[in-house]
């Protein structure tokens, strides 16, 4: 894994250059701005779990790149091995981050893309092409990760045009986490609405919880408001119920980690309870995700799997270990809001308004799928 | 101000000792247990400010001891400057944290007291005693400060024992910020009430807020939890909803900083957001405070004075700057809780069940004052 210093106009979290994985790594914002160029797919499995790299979109389209890129690294012969080294790739990505549902998405549709191009008998050999017989499954993969990235930016744009009509002029937003471009392949999702608000010529205010224990908010939301001179305010994540109750806050826009098929979301820990107190307060409550987000199989989000992290994350703050040695702690990364507290999912497709089972199996269709949980 | 290392059996938080105001330095542990003696009432204003001691309670104890540390300076002569500067010192220790309702009772009764030793007549002389005209009033000074610090101890004791009944056997409880033996000059309000519950045996569990910016609950609560073998497990403030969501909690207990006449409750920020959460899921909500934490003249508790902190300690996480610079912040240290969502605030004189504007008038009668606000 190398690093170079440097940053580009717009932001591009995740992306493909010289055969390699390029990422800019959120585990050194916003005190250095600096990209890692993954050439082994391993590396990207490690920068999935140590959060180089996060945000559902984002681990999606970093997964996909790695898949393709670790079958660029597959011998090619025996090319009948192909297929079981490529599963066993994908095996691998499965096993970083359980919650969130882009990871899976991306990971089965680079699954069909490898099996179509082995052609409709999926036991079969590929054609051949050009450098050597499996080449051509290769670059198939390559260019169907590389879109993946492409279609994610195109699709935070058109949510966040369905969603800017959310946004009253004047608004004053509380966000949480960082649901913004660097949590997708560029633009964002919460942040992508608030975007094409300010695109629209709206003003805006974004408070920011810091979130706690990895301080997403803190580090990458208010360093990518920052850069496009978004009017914003740090607060610590358990200030928001009294910046609620002094009127404050017009409304609420998070991301999304997983959406089960009636509109429960997961998304990062805290969630749950500023969608309370948003009720509490009469404030609307929204959620921004894109389509992949959605996992329609999955009844409620009583069944979303919950990953719970490393306690170091809160045992330390900045780096530093704060409570005393052998404490024990509860870290969970994300916690689930009934759809009942949600107002409406904002997606690429439209603007779901919760209760939502039908709208989303209308939108997102079960499909059969081997990989995940 | 010198500092030396050690610990006692027993927490002391703040305690006068040979002619010096000595305190726990809370700003270092729980990664060091060192003791700072304040020999100027300077040192004292300045460990106010900057959270060395903290905790209503204990501010007042401090307060009073460093109060009469400054009477001790006074010059003898001529004696009737002594009023004066008397008067000026307990204007700088009324000037350090505006929402602590007992700094200032502490400060008022140090006033009353030193009016007292002066006579009836408020401008006359004092009586002559030994080392000098003023010498008795220093010394009467000193012994009320010391007093205030041992009742403040007795007070948490039988708090303690009026609030361990609303404790069950097995309870899950969860407690925000440090209201424990380090708040006060021992024993605690709201861990005086858990201490109170396991001496009768009663088998607990503490989840404990790590408290955000400051983490007061990472720190102290876990260091003194985890000295007494109390079973706790440390979570960030934004887990506690999804830990209520969970089923994992039967309470929450915390303490106070100041207490308006209708029972609404300033403490620590997030405490309104904890109580929100917990009126959510019907979790009890308590507060544990002494008498001397009630306001009575305050009708509610929108006239409670919050403070408002440095940015830094939102900017920064451990020590360590997490933010991009230049962001704005808002940090306010206190949040009120109206008394609706308070099941009930334990004190020394008993359980008062909220609403409660009668019962406080009846434990705190509203008395003259000048020195607020």
């Amino acid at each position: 894994m190398s690093t170079h210093e440097g940053m580009t106009q717009e932001i591009r979290t995740v992306f493909w250059q010289d055969g390699a994985v390029v990422m800019i790594d959120q585990k050194a914002l916003p005190l250095a701005e600096r990209y890692v160029a993954c050439s082994d797919y391993r590396e990207v499995i490690a920068a999935i779990n140590d959060l180089t790299v996060r945000g559902a979109p984002a681990i999606g389209v970093a997964a996909a790149m790695g898949i393709a890129l670790g079958a660029l690294r597959i011998p090619d012969s025996p090319p009948e091995n192909f297929r079981r080294a490529f599963d066993d790739i994908c095996t691998r990505f499965a096993a970083t981050r359980p919650t969130a549902r882009n990871l899976f998405w991306a990971i089965e549709r680079m699954k069909r893309r490898c099996e179509e191009a082995y052609g409709v008998d999926r036991e079969g050999l590929p054609e051949k092409g050009k450098g050597g017989p499996l080449q051509a499954i290769r670059e198939t993969l390559i260019a169907e990760a590389i879109r993946i990235g492409e279609e994610d930016i195109e699709i935070n744009r058109r949510l966040g045009r369905n969603g800017r009509d959310l946004i009253p002029d004047g608004a004053r937003i509380l966000t949480h986490c960082n649901a913004g471009a660097l949590a997708t392949a560029g633009y964002g999702t919460a942040l992508g609405v608030l975007r094409a608000a300010r695109e629209e010529g709206k003003k805006i205010h974004v408070y920011v919880d810091e979130t706690r224990p990895v301080l997403q908010g803190a580090r990458l939301t208010v360093w990518e408001l920052m850069r496009e001179d978004i009017p914003c305010t740090l607060i610590a994540d358990n200030m928001a119920g009294c910046l609620m109750q002094k009127g404050g806050v017009d409304l609420v826009i998070v991301g999304a980690d997983r959406i089960a098929a009636n509109g429960d979301t997961a998304n990062k820990i805290g969630t749950f309870g500023l969608a309370v107190l948003a009720r509490a307060h009469g404030i609307p409550f929204y959620v921004a995700a894109p389509l992949s987000t959605i996992d329609p199989e999955l009844a409620d989000g009583g069944m979303i799997p919950i990953e719970e992290r490393n306690p170091d994350e809160v045992i330390r703050c900045g780096g530093v270990r704060t409570a005393p040695n052998g404490v024990a702690v509860w870290n969970p990364a994300f916690d689930v809001t009934p759809n009942g507290l949600i107002a409406a999912i904002v997606t690429e497709a439209g603007v779901i308004r919760t209760p939502c089972a039908d709208v989303i199996q209308q939108f997102c269709p079960p499909q059969p799928r081997r990989q995940d949980r």
